[in-house]
């Protein structure tokens, strides 16, 4: 049945524009350091959910958990495809300095050979390394040989997919795009594993985002009583789109809707296990997307709301996320941030608040956001580095974004690279669209960019990449 | 200072997805029927507000009021001019039909000599009819002769400016649209009136908002012993836009958000008015705008969001608007409304909870939205119709859009109509951003829409229009 309505709050006590805490989690943080929950969702765009603008898809758990924490307008992922922007998530490092990004194979295949190399320190290494038990969920798509699994990476358990949910492409009818706009499970032979070993495949991709879910859910419940972190990845909303039989039709935006209703359900069923498990004081959880939307696969794919382009480029829709933060009595509810963030700033801030080591023998490119979500100042990240592969396509700078290259993002656009010199200036904040080029304008800001771009480049080393790699 | 963060709610219990009732004002309004507010934005875009998704404008009073009311996420204006739409709303008819549209003048004109036709009931008459008392605060743009004024169409006081701000434009220097980059109120010489008189000239728009604002409280304090209708038209965000000193460098947003973020505290004047004189629950406030942004002024115009293009053309930019009602104990709090609701249905809402009389001697496009405020059904409303003048462009009938003719909004653009036989179909539920041209698959869709139009022009009389009679 699809919702006509849906009712977010029933009682809202507000009180606009002060900053008052009602409860702090302070002291038992000190006592015992706050868990942590990261749901990443799969090609969302920065329009996709109803909090952040959307008219037809209903995220009542979304809208609640934006409503009682923080909703950031200015997040960011590292990349605008998947493998790169997961491998800087999980290290905290742009995917340049560590190994998964290529200017010729965008994202690892299943016939890839290389994955995350063993000296990157992800976030789970950090946290367990103080203690924390850790569950990935969903899929990884940082390499599927056993040594690059979740399992060699810091968690103590897996259960999900290794790559996209529409690589292992089963030839025969339907061929091509034509198989994604009426998808079946058995099209795609794509392999569930718990642990190292592959359990189901293909995978049941219709029930996929519940099981994810009752997995993640089921970890918490088991582990209440020690530190834990939850990587909860989900492979929707990216194509071939599946939800379970409760959600067929449940949407008015179709299939796409469906989907993401799904996944705010999800949600919804983390929060209510740490509310019932006397947790949610103590738990830090993030919602994001790995990048924006597929833009090529038409109402199967998302939206990026106002800004322009998706999926695979560097204008804003490829990289700008909804991204919310939950934490009751430690973030200030109903908070807006327009703070700039960072999925690799989850990397830092995690770390950070659990009394881990930040690595310093490594540069870390993720930043503390503690004081955003507590509301006690403002951001330490005044700059965003949008790559493509190994190119630095653009630099944002305080609300000032620098195009020194733009290309497309899929099809015979991605082939076109325009180089600008001077590059395309754009103010997010006045332009979020980037639609007025003011370069003409601005050559004091031009040139506080490339000083910026100089920076970066005397300490960037770009190893070998591991994504060109072959199997065997 | 411009805002980094801010907090719109500091304590929200919510209860996700049910329709429990907290308190009714059934008793209340049996003994005496609510009051009415209406606050009209001009040129507001879709995407204009942080509760539909804008990144970097603060609406902390819009987003408390959503959050403590319902959010249309379907809601249209009648037209995307500014005369024909405010027509609409308050005689609860299409312009088509209360002679305010026309194919050569699209709005009225200093220099014009017609107005809202004296045989028309507007909501103020409607609402005076049975004892209401009737405030009109801000832009009228429906006649600026004294017998079109708003003190001769039902309201007891007015104070405002006759028609768009950025008319009367005094010759000189800057010529043509530069005078809007930095505009000063001396470049127009728009007449500022209280009741019939004019009061000041040029208006000091610099003001003007704060000014609206203070008028309209005030009425509401006067009146609050008994049942009133606010009808607050602010003329801003239309350009040349212009705010109060303590509004400028607020946003983020530059010039613009500086405006609307004037709007939004305007807003929450009122309803601080209402809660601190006991009216809270016996008022319901409507927020919305007369048509979209007015895309050809760069970003001194606003946002559509995800929607396309934006005011003077009928694709969803045009004429679909952000809107907000407001009624504690009566909208269950945290709705968010996906019925298809128009600027039309305000009349006839208003009307029928005031006991008043709905005019059955004529044809009224405007239905009853209270099972929709109250949660207690489901919209009337399953069609709408997209007029350019007296020609009818597109009709929407459920989620189905279908464009007869399109056309470009302004400059060289505004003279390109394209006649579509069949017609562009588009499901806006599915793809609300009209990319995706269905129309091959659906030809029992446009067989019934055409159905529509046919019955639709059975009862349709098209009188002279008033925007064609010259001053004298």
């Amino acid at each position: 049945m699809p919702f006509a309505r849906y009712v977010s709050f029933i009682l809202a006590i507000v009180i606009a524009g002060s900053c008052a805490r009602t409860v702090t989690a302070d002291d038992a943080s000190t006592a015992r350091p706050p868990n942590f929950v990261v749901i990443f969702a799969d090609d969302l765009g920065y329009g996709d959910l109803s909090c952040y603008g959307h008219p037809t898809i209903a995220t009542p758990h979304l809208d609640r958990m934006a409503a009682e924490g923080i909703r950031f307008t200015q997040f960011y992922s590292a990349a605008s495809v998947c493998t790169p922007s997961r491998a800087a998530l999980l290290t905290g490092r742009l995917p340049v300095r560590n190994g998964m990004s290529s200017d010729r194979r965008r994202v690892l295949f299943p016939n890839s050979g290389g994955g995350i190399p063993a000296e990157e320190v992800t976030l789970a290494e950090g946290l367990s390394e103080i203690g924390y038990v850790a569950g990935a969920f969903g899929k990884w798509h940082l390499g599927h040989l056993p040594q690059f699994l979740p399992t060699s990476n810091g968690f103590d358990t897996y259960f999900g997919i290794p790559y996209s949910n529409d690589m292992d492409r089963v030839s025969g009818d339907p061929k091509g795009r034509a198989a994604f706009w009426d998808p079946k499970v058995e099209y795609w032979n794509v392999p569930l594993i718990r642990d190292t070993e592959i359990v189901e495949r293909p995978a049941d991709q219709t029930t996929i985002t519940r099981r994810y879910t009752e997995e993640a859910t089921s970890f918490i419940r088991s582990h209440k009583s020690e530190p834990f972190f939850v990587y909860l990845a989900h492979s929707m909303p990216h194509v071939p789109l599946f939800r379970s039989p409760e959600f067929e039709g449940h949407s008015r935006r179709g299939l796409y809707g469906d989907v993401i209703e799904e996944i705010d359900w999800s949600v919804g069923q983390v929060l209510q296990t740490l509310r019932e498990e006397g947790l949610a004081e103590n738990t830090l959880v993030w919602f994001t997307s790995d990048n924006g939307p597929w833009l090529i696969f038409g109402d199967h794919g998302g939206s990026a709301g106002l800004l322009k382009d998706g999926k695979g480029c560097t204008w804003e829709g490829g990289m700008r996320e909804p991204a919310i933060a939950w934490w009751p009595g430690t973030i200030p509810a109903g908070t807006v941030s327009m703070d700039i963030g960072s999925t690799m700033d989850i990397f830092t801030t995690c770390l950070t608040l659990a009394g881990g080591t930040v690595p310093d023998d490594r540069v870390i490119d993720g930043v503390d956001l503690t004081p955003v979500l507590k509301g006690t100042g403002s951001g330490a990240r005044d700059h965003m580095f949008y790559y493509r592969g190994t190119e630095l396509m653009a630099v944002r700078f305080g609300p000032w974004k620098a195009h020194f290259h733009t290309q497309g993002a899929y099809g015979a656009d991605a082939r076109k690279r325009v180089a600008h010199d001077p590059p395309l200036l754009f103010n997010l904040e006045h332009d979020p669209s980037e639609k007025q080029n003011v370069a003409g304008d601005h050559p004091d800001v031009i040139e506080k960019i490339r000083q910026i771009v100089v920076r970066h480049r005397e300490n960037l080393e770009v190893p070998p990449s591991q994504l060109e790699i072959p199997l065997n």
